[in-house]
């Protein structure tokens, strides 16, 4: 169990581009409650278990606890999340010293783009890439797990 | 990922003297929905992550994936939990060729024993030892993850 400590941003340029490597990612959530979620993950056939606890006053940090599992446990647990799977492809883009992830979402959350950026601490500076805009970070309605209920096209 | 087929009695009867083995059990649900509830376990200092699924009609029958936490883990994992907490003695009783689970819980589920016997398939045969009274099988009220909501003080 480890503290996550997140930035994430809403992306308006070209970033194709500048990836050096991406991974189509299919997830669900067996539990999307605030303050605890369990997703389960499908990325590169293989699977992981992630649970996840309640944000701190700014949204930025996040108690995380992740499990890898095999594609066969994965598919099963899969058969057990809530309605609703998000579909997107992570492409990774490295900026000075950091690696953002940028997600690309499909189907139901189509035309939504957003860019997070792991910290070691709160305070840690961090090279602005030229394609983010808008900080959302702390805004549910940004999680995935918030995505999945109210997908980004019913805005 | 596997089938864990279970039969559940009401204990009347005695049965400490019986049993081979007991263990203080503590447990919290990440999620408690019907059909997936993740429960996290500590027994005998060691933790546990267990996800179960629906129920097949006869309430006998049930998808189950379980993971050994760390002690530490499974008490951060804990502090995500809903509120309220299983707390029960685990008796392990063996009858013929079975051996019996008899849970006494404590706290607000004070009162309640019940019983659980694993079966290989829905219909194998097995001894009822003397202490087991009526079957409750499916019958919700008595999950464990009902019985944190809905403690069976205050039925």
């Amino acid at each position: 169990m480890a503290q996550e400590i997140e930035r994430k941003f809403l992306v308006t340029g070209e970033f194709k581009s500048q990836a050096f490597a991406q991974d189509r990612i299919i997830q669900g959530y067996i539990c999307s409650a605030q303050g605890r979620t369990v997703r389960v993950r499908i990325r590169d056939n293989r699977g992981y278990l992630t649970i996840k606890g309640a944000s701190n006053v700014s949204g930025t940090s996040r108690y995380e606890w992740e499990h890898e599992l095999s594609l066969a446990e994965a598919e099963e647990l899969m058969k057990l999340c809530e309605p609703g799977v998000i579909d997107k492809t992570r492409y990774l883009v490295r900026c000075g010293k950091h690696v953002f992830e940028v997600d690309e979402f499909y189907g139901d959350n189509d035309g939504l783009i957003v860019a997070e950026v792991e910290l070691a601490s709160e305070d840690e500076t961090f090279d602005k890439p030229s394609f983010i805009a808008e900080e959302v970070t702390g805004d549910r309605r940004y999680y995935n797990s918030q995505l999945m209920k109210k997908p980004y096209k019913t805005w």
